[in-house]
C-alpha cells in the first residue's frame, strides 16, 4: 500500500462528464490498494471569470477579499469531485484549504505555503476515505483566506504530497510528459522518462511550461517524486489507458535506474522567445559601471538573464548587452533612460526579435564539449551566437529570432536526440 | 448610533454594476452613523448553477459536499461587495460562516441557525468596518460548511440582526413592501406601512410569497423588526431614492404608533391556487374514523390544511373534505388508495381547481362580524364556499378556482382596503 497525490487541472475539472472521469481514473488507484489525496483545480475559464469580477469591482482590490472570491472556484469543483467519486462506491470527503489547515504566509493573493498540519488527514486515510483537496488556496492570519497565485495548484499538491509523506505525486495534464524538446518543432522529440528537479526547472523556466517552476522548486526541497502524466488519452476517451508519463525525480535516482550509457549527455533543448535583448554603448570601463547599469533594475522589480560585457574599446569604454523579460522592456528602457546620466552610456538600441536556445542535461557536468558542439553546429547553420550563459547543468545561447526552430531542429539531432524512425 | 442589517438578494448582486449600486446604498446608511452588517445572496441563477453541478455528479449526492458547492455562490458575491464598498471608501470585511462563526444544527442542506458568535463582529463594527456576511450558510460538526435551504438569506439576515441586537433588519427586494393584496389582481392595492408578524405568516403562507416564511417565524421569536423595501426604483436609477417599504413589527408596536381608527379591521386579502381538494364519501360515522384517514397522511409528510367534516347521514357515515399541496396530490391518493379497506370509505373524488382566499388581520380578534362580510360578500356574486377554516387572525374560504380574481377584487372593496383614486 503507497500513498499518493492526483492532481487534476482546470481542463480535467471543466464539466461533470470530465469531474466523473477523474472520479474513474482515482478509483483505479483506490482499487490498487492506495491511499489516495486529490488536489483540484477549478473548472476551466472559472478563475479567470472571478479574477474579472475582482477587477471590475475595483481595480486596487484588497487582496484578501480578492482571495474570499477566487478560491471558490476550487471549492466547486472539490465538493463536485467528493460527490462523484461517492456515486461510484468510493468513500471521499473534500478538505478546504482552511479545514486541514494548509497554512500559508499571509501574502494574500500570492501567498507561500508553510505547513500543513495532518493529523485530520491520515485519520481520514485510514479510514480509506480519498481527499479531495482544494488547490490553489490555505489560510492565514488564524482564519483569512489565501490563494497561491496563478498556476498555485501544482504547488498545492506537490506541498500535500510532501506533508502526508506520499510516494509520489502523480499531475495529470494537457501533455503526456516531458519531452526532449517542443514536438511542434521536432516531431522525433522523445519523450523523457525520467528527468531530475534541476533540469525540469531549466525546461520549464526556457519555454517547456509543464510545471508550474514554484512546485519543481518545492518538490526538489521536498524530495517528493512527481509524474507528469496526460489527463486525456484521446478526446472521447479521457484517461481510460493513461500511458506512463515523465517521472521527475532527485539525481541519485535518475542514475541508480538507468544504466549510465542509455542516458543521454543532453536530456533536452528548450527555447524562449519572450526575451528582449538591450545594448548599451559605449559604457565607460571602469569599477561600478556594470552595478550603476544593474541596480536600477532590480529596484524596479527586473530580472535580467544574460549578460554580456565586451572588451573594452581603446577608447576607455565598453558596451554591454543584456536580456530581460520581454513584458518587462518598456520599463526598463524607461528605467535606462532615467539613469543615462548616472551610467554615463552613449546610445541605447534593443531588440525583441530573439530567442534563447538552451541545451539542458545533468550529464553535461562530467562531459566536456558540449558548448563546442553547440557552438559548431549553430555556426555551420550560420546561426549568430548574441550571447551565451552557462550553468552546471545547461548552455544558453541568444540568437535571431527567425532562427529558432531551424537551432532547436540540428541541435536536437547534434546530441542524438531525434527517436529511431519506426521502419 | 443605530445598528442595522441590510440584506440584498441575488437580483441585486447579479453583476458588478449592481453591486457597486448595492455598495452606495450602504454607504448611505454608513454616513448616516449607522453600524452596518449587510448579509447578501448568490447572484441571480448562480446557485441554480451549482445546484445542478451537485445533481449532475450524483442524483443521490452528499449533503455536505452539496454545501460545499452551493455556498460558494455567496462566498463570492460577499468578497466583491467588500471590494465594492472599500472601493468607495467604506471599510467593509467579508465574514464568511465559518469564519463569525455562524453555528447551525447539522442537517446539511437544510440547516437551521443556532447560535451567532459575535464577539469578532462586534470588535470589527466598533472599527467602523461593514461586515458583509454571506447568507444561506453556516457551519456545523466543527468545520464542516452548512446551508439552509433555498431562499435561507432572508432567514440569516434576521438571524443575524438578532445575534448584533440590530435595531432593524431591512430586507431589500424585487418588491417595494407589502401590499394589502395581490396589486395584478387589484390595481388599487394599498402598500401597507406596517404588517405584525402574525399578518405577515398568514400572507406569506398563502401567496404573498415576499419572505421566506421561516425568517418571518424567527423575527417573531427574536422580535427583531423587519422593514421590505425595494432595491430598484427603476432600471436605470437603482436604489437612488429607495421608498419606505413596509415594516414588519409585533403587536405592541403596531398599535403604539397607529392610531386604532387609521388601522383597518383586515390587513389584506390572501389567495392560494396551489391546494387540491380530496372528498372521501361515506366514511363510517365512528370514533377513530377521522384518524384513520388523517393518520397515514402525516407518516407520508403529507401537510393537510383544511378540514371539512359534513353532518353524519341517516346511514351512519359521512362525507369527509380536505385539502393538500397540489403537489402532494398524487402521494396523497396512492396513501389513501392503500388505506380504503382500513378507512372504510365508499368513494373518493378530488379537485384541483379550487382556490383558496384569505383574509387577515390582527384586528379581527377583537371584531365580530368578519366572516359574515365574507360570506355575505361571495354569496351576492354567486361565489359557492367549498370549505372554512379560521384561526384567530385569519378567515379562509375555499372555492372553485375560476373565481378567484372576482373574489379578491370584492372582498377587497368590502373591507375597505381599496386606495383613493387619485382626483
Amino acid at each position: 500500500m503507497a500513498r499518493i497525490v492526483m492532481k487534476f487541472g482546470g481542463t480535467s475539472m471543466a464539466g461533470i462528464e470530465r469531474i466523473r472521469a477523474v472520479a474513474a481514473r482515482v478509483k483505479r488507484e483506490v482499487e490498487a490498494g492506495n491511499q489516495v489525496a486529490v488536489v483540484v483545480s477549478a473548472m476551466a475559464g472559472e478563475t479567470d471569470r472571478l479574477v474579472g469580477f475582482c477587477r471590475e469591482a475595483s481595480s486596487l482590490y484588497d487582496p484578501r477579499e480578492y482571495d474570499v472570491v477566487v478560491s471558490s472556484g476550487e471549492q466547486v469543483t472539490s465538493g463536485l469531485l467528493a460527490i462523484a467519486l461517492q456515486a461510484i462506491g468510493v468513500p471521499a470527503r473534500s478538505w478546504l484549504g482552511w479545514q486541514l489547515p494548509i497554512h500559508t504566509s499571509d501574502a494574500f493573493s500570492r501567498a507561500r505555503i508553510g505547513t500543513i498540519d495532518t493529523a485530520a488527514l491520515d485519520e481520514s486515510l485510514m479510514r480509506g476515505e480519498v481527499a479531495v483537496i482544494p488547490g490553489f488556496q490555505g489560510v492565514a492570519d488564524g482564519d483569512r483566506i489565501t490563494t497561491l497565485g496563478r498556476g498555485g495548484s501544482d504547488t498545492s499538491a506537490v506541498a500535500v504530497a510532501a506533508a502526508m509523506k506520499a510516494e509520489r505525486c502523480d499531475i495529470y495534464t494537457d501533455v503526456d510528459g516531458v519531452y526532449t524538446t517542443d514536438p511542434r518543432i521536432v516531431p522525433r522529440a522523445r519523450k523523457l522518462a525520467r528527468v531530475t528537479y534541476e533540469e525540469m526547472l531549466e525546461l520549464a523556466s526556457v519555454g517547456a511550461k509543464v510545471l508550474q517552476t514554484r512546485s519543481v522548486g518545492l518538490a526538489m526541497k521536498e524530495q517528493v517524486r512527481v509524474q507528469v502524466l496526460s489527463s486525456f488519452t484521446g478526446e472521447d476517451a479521457p484517461m481510460a489507458d493513461t500511458l506512463p508519463g515523465t517521472m521527475i525525480v532527485g539525481e541519485n535516482e535518475l542514475w541508480e535506474e538507468i544504466a549510465d550509457v542509455e542516458r543521454q549527455l543532453i536530456t533536452g533543448i528548450a527555447h524562449d522567445k519572450n526575451e528582449a535583448k538591450i545594448t548599451l554603448a559605449s559604457v565607460p570601463d571602469k569599477p561600478g559601471a556594470v552595478a550603476s547599469i544593474f541596480a536600477p533594475l532590480a529596484d524596479a522589480g527586473i530580472n535580467v538573464d544574460m549578460i554580456v560585457q565586451n572588451v573594452a574599446h581603446s577608447t576607455g569604454s565598453t558596451d554591454v548587452t543584456f536580456t530581460v523579460p520581454a513584458a518587462d522592456l518598456p520599463r526598463s528602457l524607461d528605467v535606462l533612460g532615467q539613469a543615462k546620466a548616472t551610467i554615463g552610456y552613449e546610445k541605447l538600441v534593443h531588440d525583441t526579435r530573439v530567442a534563447k536556445i538552451s541545451v539542458v542535461g545533468v550529464g553535461m557536468r562530467s562531459h566536456a564539449g558540449v558548448a563546442s558542439t553547440m557552438f559548431t553546429t549553430l555556426g555551420e547553420r550560420g546561426i549568430n551566437i548574441q550571447a551565451i550563459t552557462t550553468s552546471e547543468i545547461k548552455v544558453s545561447v541568444l540568437i535571431e529570432e527567425d532562427y529558432t526552430e531551424l537551432a532547436v531542429r540540428v541541435l536536437h539531432t547534434a546530441y542524438g536526440l531525434d527517436a529511431e524512425v519506426a521502419a
